[in-house]
């Protein structure tokens, strides 16, 4: 993230991140000692964490939970925010261990994915049974505990908070149903995509976290601010990504060549381009996708000069959103600088 | 269970019991409904659950928990007791979700598994991508979900109920671990697989639960006595399990015919007799198992006798544990009916 208006303000923020870094380092070595202690096998789930956690990730979501937490006036010193913000890592951390189970993904982060490690492993070692069951059992119960060490971490919770908490929690699993079932079944329902964009990433990375933090103080008047500004802010983010699969960089250039398409996902852009193109509309709905074409017809429509725009738009719905009493100024230019880098970041 | 001496009591617990099969029915069909709003498809992770939990099961953990928790002098009208007991029996469909994809088993509770029935459902309709991986994830979102209800309906657990939950929880993911790298890797240890064994079974189905209860009402004093309990009876319900996959109907007489052999696991069963004989320790300590050969030489030293007779000093070792001041006279029959029920069970 960019340096902020305000530098003590993005001071702050960026203290409390780093503690949030030590708090998921500690718990995870904690972990790890605990179970090696049984036997050294028993510390690989937490190692498999731990693992995803070092490799770094963009920490959005402790952002967000942080920035809520002390644009509604959190007690800086405060070791729950921190706990809060460390624990939506965690889940983020065994949803991706568990989606790339899902989707058969070999890398994360740079790193092989957790079932890849363990498969690769096991087929080396010649142990007994599948390679790919025992990758993929390995990484089913380290994703388990990612889940069951931020509960821990989410135990002192208020009852206000808790109820985000599960929401969120709740929204990620079905969102991600979801998502598969409508691949699974080929589905071409923009509507239905959409909804599920907006689950996965809008509200699961930006408005539940901020919504998170604020609880955290008690204080429920930025609700509709931190809903607006998340919502708007969590569909800029998805288009992005989007953008960046298709064009390599995030620009919106050329030809979209990225694996989305490869894989017939409905896409936040590509479901943009149905409703828009009846072309498009008419290439998706076939028994198999004729890839090519639908690249050439994405190109001809300049899907990507109008999805830029979209996220032009929803870039200042975010910032509108701010502009309440009860923000404090302060952190209004910091949750701007913030929408900014997740808008038009290019990785 | 059958009838206890006290028939207040016993009748106490099972109207409770009675309560905790309403709060999952309400929870699991507010659920569905929910995310019918959005898709029909969005039902299918709670319909899952919901076909576990309505399929029966034993109902071992709520029962457990209430008992600690009424023995403890919990309020019978409590509804954080219910909600306890009933998310313990949601953690538990969770793990058997999760585990018959880890352990490739197809069938659970007299029905089709969850990951077998979906990638039917899949390879028979004919959907994109791969029937197992559909089946798989489908089932591994399913467990998910079942996780975050449990963690819904204990959102107000006191601090030092909360630790004995996340304690719980944590045993589950590491014994699994432990037990699927075990097998993996054909390790030959008899005391790791103990320790496994009662992590899994004495600790999670007894022990815990019966503390998680007794921690709802504040009261201490009765921890020492449901750990010894706890440990006994749960290893006497894990002896009794692996007879009864031995020698089918929980009789220890004849030839062990069951798949646990066959599967090469290390039972409590097994790992009792590679510590009493030499001709057993070789046979587990062979590259491949002589399963028929195991079969002779278990036979040969009677441990079907042997573990019964560990089940009986057990029973009285948990009966024994009850004999103190502070456990009312009533919950000390009621218990210890309970604790014949789980000894000498015969499925």
């Amino acid at each position: 993230m960019t340096v902020s208006a305000d530098e003590e303000v993005h001071g702050l923020r960026l203290r409390l991140l780093a503690r949030v870094e030590e708090r998921l380092a500690g718990v995870l070595d904690t972990e790890r000692a605990r179970w090696s202690a049984v036997d050294p096998r028993g510390a690989s789930p937490a190692a498999s964490v731990a693992h995803l956690v070092e490799a770094g990730g963009k920490r959005l979501r402790p952002a967000f939970c942080l920035s809520g937490f002390l644009a509604a006036g959190g007690d800086p010193d405060s070791g729950l925010a921190v706990d809060c913000a460390a624990a939506l890592e965690l889940i983020h951390v065994g949803a991706l261990i568990h989606d790339d189970v899902l989707d058969a993904a070999d890398e994360r982060r740079g790193r092989p994915a957790v079932h890849t490690k363990h498969a690769a492993e096991h087929a080396a070692r010649g142990w007994r049974g599948e390679s790919r069951r025992y990758g993929e059992g390995v990484a089913v119960l380290a994703g388990d505990l990612a889940d069951i060490l931020a509960d821990r971490l989410t135990a002192g919770l208020p009852p206000q908070a808790r109820a985000v908490w599960n929401e969120l929690l709740t929204e990620i699993v079905i969102g991600q149903h979801l998502d598969v079932a409508v691949a699974a079944e080929s589905v071409v329902d923009p509507g239905l995509s959409r909804w599920i964009a907006v689950c996965k990433s809008g509200r699961y990375s930006i408005h539940r976290p901020l919504l998170l933090g604020a609880s955290l103080t008690g204080r429920t008047d930025l609700a509709p601010v931190f809903e607006r500004y998340g919502e708007a802010l969590g569909e800029a983010f998805q288009l992005r990504d989007d953008l960046i699969d298709a064009y390599g960089d995030g620009g919106a250039a050329g030809k979209p060549v990225g694996l989305d398409l490869e894989r017939n996902k409905m896409t936040l852009l590509l479901a943009t381009a149905v409703r828009r193109d009846a072309g498009v509309r008419a290439l998706v709905s076939a028994e198999e996708w004729d890839v090519p074409a639908l690249r050439r017809r994405l190109t001809e429509i300049a899907i990507g000069e109008e999805i830029e725009a979209r996220i032009d738009g929803l870039h200042q719905e975010a910032l509108d959103a701010l502009d309440r009493p009860g923000v404090p100024p302060a952190w209004r230019d910091e949750l701007a600088a913030m929408a900014r880098e997740v808008a038009y970041r290019d990785r």
